[in-house]
């Protein structure tokens, strides 16, 4: 199963793609869109057709976006919303459920702990998904959402076992 | 020239079509989308459906959205952001420039003042538009915000034609 991660933000959007066959998680491909443009409407389509592009290209089977937001400053939380919204479109028209994980989540996930930096978690991205090259840290993030994404449908498949076994 | 006013929300987006000719305003239509759907990506492709429809079946040449946020309420601002994302990329795909103004912006506009409420701007709206129906607070908002952007090209065009003028 194809699993896209997606780290939102206005300026810069992650991504990352992994392949998940039972417990085993390896890397397909990441990236990251970079807004252009004047206008707001502008940058949004700019990441719109970018975003579209790697979904039509690699065809995902689940996807995951952080839930995030800034603290604070009302402004940068819209200009972040708005991203957030775009992303969450994209994956929505492609006909896949949306995974939403808070970044504290996402980190214990990959890390082991809620609060680690950029560094840790490109370094245990890097240790997951063996020949990785990636293209940023938000590309790193988007791989971190992924696996965290993975991890809780391997979980879910788990359950869903476990429940049948009980019952049959 | 038809001119699209939007007042972006998660769960209600109110909008309004009016039709700008010279310095006369009439009103065309006006409405809410409201999102359904147990998640938020649901909720997002449900008012990119519904605002998608007005803007294939009204064909407006011009438009604008509130640029406001939640103050103090990240997690509100957020929703908020995602589903003015939408808003914008909806009409951005449509090919038009999209003016953004301020909720002060807007209010001064249309009531003559910076700071009004919901039922003097209702009211200031249906005095603009003679006849009109209101489908809601919203959709009064959303006219009022296509008044605001009309006032802005009116004002633009004025000054292109006097420069224009100036220098023949």
């Amino acid at each position: 199963m194809r699993v896209l991660g997606i780290d939102p933000g206005l300026r810069k959007m992650g991504w990352g793609l992994i392949e998940v066959s039972g417990s085993r998680l390896s890397h397909l491909a990441n990236g990251v869109c970079e807004s252009s443009g004047a206008d707001m409407a502008t940058r949004l389509l700019s990441l719109h057709e970018q975003l579209q592009a790697v979904v039509t290209g690699h065809a995902p089977e689940a996807a995951a976006v952080e839930q995030t937001f800034v603290n604070k400053d009302g402004a940068g939380t819209l200009k972040l919303g708005q991203a957030r919204g775009v992303a969450m479109l994209v994956v929505a028209r492609a006909g896949l459920a949306v995974g939403e994980y808070a970044p504290n989540a996402v980190k214990k996930a990959v890390v082991g702990v809620g609060h680690a930096d950029k560094g840790q978690i490109a370094h245990m991205v890097k240790l997951q998904l063996p020949g990785v090259a990636l293209a940023g840290p938000d590309a790193a993030d988007a791989l971190a959402i992924a696996i965290c994404h993975a991890h809780h449908l391997q979980s879910a498949g788990q359950l869903a076992r476990a429940v049948q076994g009980a019952s049959a």
